[in-house]
């Protein structure tokens, strides 16, 4: 937690914050801050700033706080993602929220074992305690937005060619015959797929739905891996 | 597993391999794979070929194998990490192998618990595995070194400066005034701190052992983040 997010349930007056359970574990436990310490906080998509502790005790952090700066910039990537497995879920969620992916789509593919849409690990809330891990890591404070589309083809022939529009949009795919760009100055729709890739009638259609497959050399990488080496290749 | 790294002892013939085990079962369970299939498989450290299916049962497959192939191209990087929570070794391990890095050293640092270096997870053994892992999930054969050094202060001094001749030197450091750089020519030795980041008298010494402090910008990434970040930024 290099940031403490504060929500605005969070404020008590305009420059006062009181903060309990996981983030005053965090503060007593890791940071073992004292009254008068100095925290960096950010309010949930606004600014980012400095809190002082003015009171400490086992039931709640109390902090003044000063909110002068911007979050760091967004990544201009809009993540279009197969659902990766339960277990891979929560990191690659917290690790897209700290590369800055301000919005992700999870959708399905041939090779998405129904099961996954079941795991409670894609409730909106567990998706969101997620995206904030990530920002707390990253020291941002503007939510992913993260949208879920069970239907692959309805998503990339009737929704997939106005979100890439005004964008360069990719599939990452080990058996393409271009090479990945590097140092894009626009805004990038990047489809990743699922563990074992895309069925080629996958990558057709959204060859069709104007997306160009792209490979970044012979090693195929897990999703985790493959996205944040995307993330620094692409800008 | 996109490629099923074989042993030695493996080989029954000069061209003919028995599996069981783990490789086995993943042949069996994942790849659902039968007689006269042909898997990708490749030798630990040697060629990449085809094992094609000549006999499958509950003890054991059998496969004819053709090795003709090199493996992908190493990464001409050297990692030096902190050691991390043994919760994220293994993946970060498996994901450096996965990534082409062929030497990796783990070392300690003020944030380093202490506790960590007591991990089963640190055995040779396990850290073996991971990399097969890695390997096989990136279609390498070929294992890195990896090393343990104990001692921040005996390590930087002593050895530091002769691992990192004929290398660019660089300590990932979110505070540091220069950037890293993109698209290096040369080979790369890489410092990467633990989660908090090396103090400034660990900085200091990195920096008399000759390794320039260089920063990804204002977000602060966990260390399976910004090693595949940065393994795509540098090359």
């Amino acid at each position: 937690m290099n940031l403490i997010l504060l929500f605005d349930d969070d404020f008590i007056t305009a420059t006062r914050v009181r903060l309990s359970g996981r983030r005053l574990e965090h503060v007593t436990n890791v940071h073992r801050a004292a009254v008068g310490d100095a925290l960096v906080v950010g309010a949930t998509n606004g600014h980012i700033g400095i809190g002082t502790i003015a009171h400490l005790d086992r039931e709640a952090i109390e902090m003044d706080v000063v909110l002068d700066r911007d979050p760091p910039p967004a990544l201009p990537l809009t993540l279009i993602l197969a659902l990766p497995r339960p277990k891979v879920l929560n990191r690659v969620i917290a690790s897209a929220a700290s590369l800055g992916i301000k919005r992700i789509v999870l959708i399905n593919a041939w090779r998405v074992e129904k099961s996954y849409w079941k795991s409670p690990r894609l409730s909106p809330e567990n998706l969101r305690h997620q995206s904030i891990l990530g920002l707390e890591q990253a020291r941002d404070t503007v939510l992913p937005s993260i949208e879920t589309r069970r239907f692959f083809r309805a998503f990339v022939e009737d929704e997939l060619p106005f979100l890439t529009r005004g964008t360069r949009a990719l599939v990452a795919h080990p058996h393409a015959p271009e090479a990945c760009p590097r140092d894009v100055r626009e805004p990038v729709t990047l489809v990743i797929g699922p563990e074992g890739g895309f069925i080629d009638a996958e990558i057709a259609s959204l060859q069709a739905a104007g997306c160009t497959p792209v490979t970044i050399g012979e090693r195929i990488l897990r999703v985790e891996t493959v996205m944040s080496y995307l993330a620094a290749r692409l800008f």
